[in-house]
């Protein structure tokens, strides 16, 4: 096992031995074996143990005995007591998530302030495969399957290619001490019924199963960094931005082998999940028009591009109105339709309906709340005026205000929804298309 | 449901309304339900059973339930009897297995001759989802988690996005009679653990399991397109033929993202396995002279680059020798090194060494068995003599024969092994470096 590791520190390339390593011990067997072990390759290690406060007399019994073990090994020692439950509690995130984040964060304070070149954590073989279990039975691409990385940022993982089992075996050939580790079957449910219903089952069909799965990742890794090249190259002529949207373009995206992926991978930073963005793809095949949304992003399918906005905090969210007749329902309700011309057209006299010259018009169009500065040109007035002069001569109410949408062209307003169109846009006797939007 | 089938035939294009399709009916629920489904879709359908009289009794009531069911809904019937277990017996292969081929023949037969488009089978999302456990289980790239493809060839699989419950509640919504098979649950081992044993968890943690297993698998097979396209590309640069031989360039093997991976889809055609090919993988940042080989395949790791050869039947194996010092662990063993040519080098005088000019030989050499045609200039003769003359002059016995190796450069003759050296390769006054050969 000795030898083993040594090699793995090398073939991954994870540290040199005359770097100092934090090594991150919770008292149980795999930590506490990692620690073992890196201190017979000589390597200069501190300890760092946190406690969760989840299993009180527990929690406490394993800092006292993690403390006494590096004391009798003469290694520099931290600790840290978390709130766990409460640290939870504040973030709404599950006990596992919070465990996690404190942990992560004060290991790479400790690990910056006393000059450790890397943190080494005990994840070993069991978890890559459960991992990935878990990762098949909740959903996921390609990323999810190529499981723990050896080497993360400044975090190494020693014991990635080592089954629990042997671990517990070198433990005791070795008379090494450990507590048993409880964390897992309290707070980590999934987990757990992977760990103690699949494995075993899994187990019988295959006894090299924790080997198997760190081969298969080792596979799925490969695949991965393939994958994530095509995807960046292809990123580069698929993308663009242009003020605070990023537009994707269709045509290029049809081209590709694996659009639903690439927009996947686009995408999914915006908090797209992997449903949306395959109606998404799908979008591409149909006509213009179509939105999607995020909870924090809108996007437009429109003619050439796909269209991604961020929708802004509170009242001021802003909407893409693609060319196309369409039913919307925006936080106003409009009916889009393109009518032609004809001489026996009838301009609308109800402030629920706008007519444009369609061709006048830079679609797509953007639907807001006003901003201070906002001023348009009033159908059938010389000049501009501002809006919030507009609001006053209105008599507008500071609620009636807030209420009130913009219909925009580029940055020219086009329309006060539902109270006044813009002269730059109106109707003319050269106008072919109208572009008529009613207020539901 | 019957929406859903005719999307899906339609996105994955499987098949036109009009086409002829032959629908293979076990008179599980599965196909049966498959036959109804495009019925309804007034799909013109051959019906396809095959008894594989593997359960006697029931087997021939799968028969008979099959053959009415066609002759109720007047479809043309296509049946066949296999004799399942001795086909498995004789090819050496599981009852799964022979099932299996057994079946795809025969239904391609019948789709040739009675025109029909496409063989339908119903696999459904239970089969997709267990098909990626198993090969997770048994070890797999990413081919083996792109699972069962919709349209493979004359195969397509309209119920693939169903998960066998709704295929089970459909069939009692609709009044259609089904055949309960216990074909699996007596010759499937690993399959029926996954379904019976872990399925059921993975439902536990995630109730729609199947359907993200599918989605997983769409997810997968983009992934695998990226893969397979990118492998491809790189296969035109790696790789070249010389006569019998794949050779692969070590240099550019090196430039690649993913080795590992180049390497096994172009060995694993080879008999070649994944844990041969991290091997073979490791060893071209090593030194020269490594063999590896599969039961048909021979790969040696040459200078520039690893040279593939078949192994030939019977005694003709063929080997290759890299210029290195290493000792062979081959039919014959040999040690072999490099010496330079000082002025109180001595001729050995046995015949279990050989010294060459190491500058005339022309590297890898070649190593195997006499063959009628051969010949050589044997040392301080002039001119040549067949080997088989040779063996006639030595009064070889036909095993004494058939046990002598020749060692050639090229196409010619270097060294009988154990015997005679040839005069062409002869150490000379000009001679600076030695290439010398000792038999163990």
């Amino acid at each position: 096992m000795q030898r083993k590791i040594v090699r793995f520190v090398e073939e991954e390339n994870l540290f040199y031995r005359d770097e100092k390593i934090l090594v991150a011990v919770s008292g149980g067997v795999d930590s506490v074996v990692l620690l073992d072990l890196l201190c017979k390759m000589e390597v200069e290690c501190g300890v760092a143990h946190c406690n969760f406060h989840l299993r009180d007399e527990e929690s406490d019994g394993d800092f006292e005995f993690v403390k006494n073990l590096a004391k009798e090994k003469g290694l520099a020692f931290y600790s840290i007591d978390f709130d766990t439950k409460k640290y939870a509690a504040e973030n709404k995130i599950s006990i596992e998530m919070a465990a996690r984040d404190l942990r992560y964060n004060w290991f790479e304070q400790v690990r910056e302030a006393s000059e450790y070149k890397y943190i080494a954590v005990g994840h070993h073989a069991d978890d890559v495969a459960e991992t990935v279990l878990i990762n098949l039975a909740r959903g996921t691409g390609i990323h999810g399957l190529s499981g723990i990385k050896p080497k993360l940022g400044k975090i190494v993982r020693p014991l990635l290619p080592f089954p629990r089992k042997q671990l517990l075996e070198y433990a005791k050939k070795n008379s090494i001490d450990f507590r048993e580790d409880r964390t897992n079957a309290e707070t980590d449910y999934v987990r757990n019924k992977i760990r103690h219903q699949i494995m075993p089952v899994l187990e019988e069909i295959n006894p090299a199963i924790r080997a198997t799965m760190t081969e298969n990742v080792q596979r799925f890794r490969e695949v991965e960094q393939i994958y994530n090249k095509v995807i960046e190259q292809n990123r580069l002529h698929l993308v663009f931005t242009r003020e605070n949207q990023l537009l994707i373009s269709i045509p290029k995206l049809k081209e590709l082998l694996a659009p639903v992926s690439h927009l996947y991978e686009l995408l999914s930073p915006y908090g797209f999940h992997h449903r949306d963005v395959r109606k998404i793809a799908e979008s591409i095949h149909g006509i213009s028009g179509k939105l999607f949304s995020s909870a924090s992003h809108q996007l437009l399918r429109d003619r050439e591009y796909l269209i991604l906005t961020e929708i802004s905090e509170g009242n001021n969210n802003e909407y893409l109105i693609a060319d196309e007749e369409v039913k919307l329902k925006l936080p106003v309700e409009l009916k889009i339709s393109f009518l032609d011309r004809t001489p026996g057209f009838q301009f609308p006299n109800s402030t629920k309906i706008a007519c444009f010259d369609a061709n006048k018009l830079q679609f797509p169009l953007q639907l807001r709340k006003w901003k201070e500065g906002d001023y348009f040109h009033p159908i059938g007035m010389k000049g501009k005026k501002k809006i919030s002069d507009f609001f006053i001569d209105q008599k507008f109410s500071l609620q009636e205000k807030e209420n009130t949408w913009l219909l925009l062209s580029g940055t020219k307003i086009v329309w006060v929804v539902g109270h006044r169109m813009d002269d730059r846009f109106k109707i003319t006797g050269n106008t072919t298309k109208i572009y008529r939007l009613e207020l539901e």
